[in-house]
C-alpha cells in the first residue's frame, strides 16, 4: 500500500506516520517528492489493508492511500492461471470446455410449464435447466415463487429430461433444501453483498453461480466471490447480468467489458445473462452471441412456453422458437 | 395502467389485447391516436400491475406499459398525510418532533471504546447511540464485529448513559438477539433488497431504520419499506446514505433531493447519514447541516474517540471535538 | 402525449386542463380512473411535446406527462425501415453492406507516423483511416493536435494509401477546412450536445459520425442526430463509445445493448468504438468482435506503431501486430 | 506520479522502465515490494502527466499509473488559500461576501415577461438577473431562444431594475455580442467540455459561470475551469447543477457534497442551481437552503411569472410568490 501525504504536510507529520508504521512491524520506503511525500508499505496482507487505509486516511495530513496488490487471493487469476472448471451435474463449464447454454423460465409456475420448458430448451441444445422456486420481487405483493414445491417440480423436470438444474437461494435457512434438489445454487444480484448468505453457500457442497450486484465494481464482485471461496467452496461461476445506469430503454446495461476483464482478473468461469442484462426479448439473441464471442464460458437465458402469460419477466423471455433460432446462431459461432 | 401499442400495430392486435383484458375483468378506455393506440386499464391493484406489465410488454406489438398509481400503499404519504412518528426508547422521530441526532462509532470495538463514545456523544447532544456488533465488510478478511458480545457492550453503554441504541442486523437468525439488546434495528444498504430479512424485521416488534440501497430508485426503496410494513411493523425510518455514482472523490453521492422527495412521497420519517454519504470527515458537518435544513427528521453520524485507530471507517469518523462543533451548528439551525 | 393527474386532483382541475388543451386545438380522450384521471392528447407534434410537458407538469395537480410517440422523426427507423447506407470515400457502411473497419492512431503526430499507421492498418484489412488533427483533452496543458497541419498529413496518408479519412471537428470555425481534407467528420463524445456544432455539420456536405455523449440516453443521442438531419445532411453514422458508469477498472462501460437497440430505433448505421469503450488494449479485440456479432455496421479502433510512445491514448491503442490478429478474427466472423 | 508494475513483471522489465524514465530526465524512487515493484517519479509537471500515464500504461507489464499531485494549478485552493472573489456588475461573490441570489426565467420570452420577472425577483431580494437568449434544447424542434433580440431584452431589464445579468453563451461566434450585453457569461452543462468555447470565454473580459457537466468528476470540472483560467480570465464561478444518475423521480441528482468539496479543492466561488439539480419546483426551496448552509457562495433559481405558460422548464420554475417565500427562508439562514 502507498500512503500519499498532502502537499502541506510537515516533516514531523511524515515521521509520525513512519514511526507508527514501523511500530506495527512494516517495512517502508519513504520518498520525498517535489511537493508531497509518499510512503510505501511492503508486505502488507489484504486483510490488514482496508483497516490501515481507513485509519491512515483519517489523519488530516494524509491525502490518500493507494492499494498496490489486489484485495482477493483465492479467486485471483494468479491462483490458477489456466482457469478453473466447474462441473454441474456432469456438465463442465470453464477451463477451455465448450460454452454451455443454460435456459428455462424465470419462475417455476406449474409442473407442466417447467417440464414443457425443459423439453423445449433441451431439444434446442441447452445443457442446464434454470427455473426459480424462490423469487426476489421488488414488490411485496408480487408472486414470490412456490418454494419447496417449486424445487420438487424442478426435480421432476430433471428426472424427465436429464438436465441438471440451477435455482436461486435467497434465505440462509433454505440453503440445505436447495442443495437437496438443485445441482447449482444461484445468488441473485440483490443478494450479491448479503455476506451471511455468501458464507453459507461457501459451506455448501454445491457449485454456486454469483450474479454481479446492480452497482458492484469488479473488485467488489471478486471479493464477494472470495467470501464463498474462503469457506472452502471453489466451485464458483461469475455471472454478468447488467449494471444499473442512467439508460432507461433497457432494464440494465449489459457490461460486455466484464467478460474479458474477468478472464484477466480471475480464474473463475464467467456466465452471461443477457435476459436481465437487456430486459427486452428483442435484444437477447444479439447480446448472447456477442458474449460468446467475447469469451463467455456459458450463457443463461430465460425461455417461456408463452411469455405473454409468464408470471414474471415476460418482457425479456424468449419463446421456444426464438430460442431455437438463437441456438442455431450459437452453434455457428462455437469456438 | 396504460398500455401503449407500437405505431405499426393493427386493429386486430388492439382488439386481441382488449378482449384479453376484458376477460380478466378489467374496465378499459381505448384511445386511437394519430399514430398509436393507447389502452387505459382502470382499477388495477398494485399487486397485479408488475405481472401485467411484464406480460403485455412481452407482446410484439406493445411499445410500453406505463403505471399510473404507485406500487406501494402502506408507506405512501396519502396513507398518513400528517407524517408518522417513530419512537425509539422514548425518543420521538418524525411527525413534527424536533430533529434527533444519533451518533457513535461505526463498530463496537471494546467496552471502554463504546462507553467513552456514548458519554462523549451524549454530552454533545446526541439522543441515540449507534454502534455495530455485526458489520458488513467488502472483504471476507476484514473485521466483522464482535456479534453478541458487541450487543452486550452496547447494552452496557445504554445502561451507563441512558441513550437508546441502534444497531445493524444482517442475518435473519440474529433478529431475535438484536431485538433483545437494541432499541432500533438497522438494515444496511447492502441488504436493502434482502427480502427475507425485510420480512423478518417486519415481524419483529422493534423500530427499523432502512438504509437506501446503493443504486435504489425512490420507488424501489419505498417498496422495500412496504415489505416491512406489510408484515405489520409500521415503525420504519428511511435513511439516505448516499448513492453510487461515477464520482470518486467522495465514497458516495449524498442525494439531498431525497430528503424533501421522501416527504412528498411517504409519511415515514427520514434520517440523513452524511458519514457514508460523503465518506470524508471534512464533508460530514456541512452535509449534516444541509440535511437538517432540507427537512430531515434525524441524522446519524459516526464519531470515534480516535478515528486514526478505528477498526473501520476511520476516514469518515468525527472526533468528539469535531462532533461537538457540529452539534453547536445543529442547535443553531434547529427549526 | 398523456397527462396523468395527481390522486387528489379535483374535477375542476381536470376540466381546467381539458379546456386549456381544447383552446389550443387538440383532440382529447379523458379517462377517470379509480384514483386518478388521465388525459390523452391526440395528434401532437414532436416540436410541441417538450414545451407542453414542461408547462403541464408545472401545474400542482399534474403528476406527470408521458410521451407516446418519439421525439425524433428523420432518424427514426420508420422513416427508412430498410436501414440507410452512408458512403465514405467510396466505402459503403450500413444497409446490409459488409462491416467496415476504420483504424489508425488517436492523434496525427508526424507525417511518418500517420503514413506508417495507414500502411499498417490497410495491410491488415482496414478500409478507412482515422486520426485526430484537433484533439479534445481534459487538461488544457495536454497536446491538442497539429490542427491544419495534421489535416494535411492525413491528406498525404490518404494519397499514399487510397484510404478515405475520418477526423474530429471541435470548432464551428474549423468545419470548412475539415471538409476540405477529410472524407467524414467526427463529432466527439464531449461535443455530442454542442448544438451549434451539430447544426453546422448538418449544413456540411460530408458524412458525419456522431459519438454518443458520456451520459446520453438513446433518445437524446437520436435527437442529437436529428439536429444534423434537420439541416439536410442525412449521411450520419452513430458511434457507441462507452458510457460513464461507477466502474473504474475500465475507462468507460461499452454498451453492447446499444448496437441492436439502435437497429430497432433508427435506420442509421452504427459503429462500435471499443478503444474508448474499454480504455484497455487487452479488452479491445474481444469487444470489437462482440460488436460485430451484435450487428455493428463498422468498428473504429486505435492502432499506433508504438503505443508506449503515443502522445495520447497509448493504453488503449493496439500495436500493428495486435491489430492484424484482431482482423483475422474479424474476417472469420464476417456475416 | 507512481508506476505500479504487475506482479509478474521481471527485473528486466523494471530496469527498462527505469532507464527510459532516466533518459527523459526524471528523478526516481524505485521500491521492490513483496509481490510488485513500484516506481515513483519526482517533479513531474501536470502537462506531462497525462501523456506519460498513457504511454506507460500501454506497456504490458505495467499495472497502473497513479498521479500524486493534482492536474490543475491556477484553480487549485493552494493558489489562493483564502478563496477568490468574483464581481458581477458590482455584486461580489465568494471570498467571504454574503451569499448572493441570482434569479429569473429560464428563457427570455418577451420584453414584458423579462421585465416583470426582473422586478419580481429584485423585490424579493435577488441581486442578479438570469435569463436565456440562446437556449440549448435536446430537441432540434424546440424553441432555441431569441438570440440577440433576447440579449437586448435582458439589457432593457437591467436598465429598468439595475440588476446585473447573467446569460448563457453556446457558440464561440456569440461570445462577443454576449459580452456586450451581459455582466456574466454562463457555460452550460452540455458545453462544459466544449474546449474551444472554454478557451474563447477565457479570452473574454467578463466573469464566467461554469456549470458542471452531467457526468463530470470534480477533477474534470476543475480542469475545465483551468482551461478558462489558463487564458488569463480568473473570474470564474463554479456551478453545481446536479449530475445524471439512475434516479428518475428527479431530473438530476443535486450533488450537495460538491459544495464543501469544491471549497477544499479550489479557491473559486461555488454557486448552487437547485432548479436543474432537482427539476421539480416543489424541491427547489429545501435544496436551495441546504446549499446555503453547506457553504454555497450563491444560488441561481428559475422564477417565471406564470410557470404553466413558460416556454421551457416550467416544471422546475417557481412562481414569484414561491420565490418570495424561499427568500424569507434564505434571509433567516444568512450566515
Amino acid at each position: 500500500m502507498i500512503i500519499i501525504l498532502k502537499p502541506g504536510a510537515s516533516a514531523r507529520n511524515r515521521d509520525d506516520i513512519v514511526e507508527s508504521l514501523k511500530a506495527r512491524g512494516f517495512t517502508l520506503h519513504v520518498s520525498d517528492g517535489a511537493t508531497q511525500s509518499v510512503i510505501g508499505i511492503i508486505g502488507i496482507e489484504p486483510a490488514q489493508k482496508v483497516e490501515l487505509a481507513d485509519q491512515y486516511e483519517a489523519l488530516p495530513f494524509v491525502e490518500k492511500c493507494v492499494p498496490v496488490s489486489k484485495p482477493y487471493k483465492l479467486v485471483d487469476r494468479q491462483f490458477q492461471p489456466g482457469g478453473s472448471t466447474v462441473e454441474i451435474g456432469g456438465v463442465k463449464i470453464g477451463g477451455g470446455a465448450p460454452p454451455v447454454m443454460m435456459a428455462g423460465p424465470c419462475t417455476v409456475e406449474t409442473p407442466e410449464q417447467i417440464i414443457e420448458s425443459a423439453i423445449a430448451v433441451k431439444k434446442a441444445g441447452a445443457q442446464i435447466l434454470r427455473g426459480g422456486a424462490y423469487k426476489p420481487s421488488t414488490s411485496p405483493y408480487s408472486f414470490h415463487g412456490h418454494g419447496v414445491e417449486g424445487l420438487k417440480m424442478l426435480g421432476a423436470a430433471r428426472d424427465e429430461t436429464g438436465l441438471p438444474v440451477i435455482t436461486e437461494v435467497m434465505d440462509v435457512r433454505d440453503v440445505e433444501v436447495c442443495c437437496e434438489w438443485a445441482d447449482c445454487l444461484q445468488i441473485g444480484a440483490r443478494n450479491a453483498q448479503n455476506y451471511t448468505l455468501l458464507r453459507e453457500v461457501g459451506l455448501a457442497k454445491k457449485p454456486v453461480m454469483l450474479k454481479r450486484g446492480m452497482s458492484m465494481r469488479y473488485d467488489e464482485w471478486l471479493q464477494a466471490a472470495e467470501y464463498i471461496a474462503s469457506q472452502g467452496n471453489y466451485n464458483i461461476l461469475l455471472c454478468e447480468r447488467g449494471i444499473r445506469t442512467f439508460e432507461t430503454y433497457t432494464r440494465n446495461t449489459f457490461d460486455i467489458n466484464a467478460i474479458p476483464a474477468m478472464k484477466e482478473l480471475s480464474h473463475l468461469p464467467i456466465v452471461a445473462d443477457p435476459s436481465h442484462g437487456t430486459g427486452k426479448a428483442s435484444l437477447v439473441a444479439p447480446v448472447t452471441l456477442a458474449s460468446l464471442v467475447a469469451g463467455a464460458d456459458a450463457a443463461i437465458v430465460e425461455v417461456h412456453p408463452n411469455p405473454a402469460k409468464a408470471l414474471k419477466d415476460g418482457a425479456q423471455s424468449l419463446t421456444p422458437a426464438q430460442f431455437e433460432s438463437l441456438m442455431a446462431g450459437w452453434r455457428a459461432l462455437m469456438p
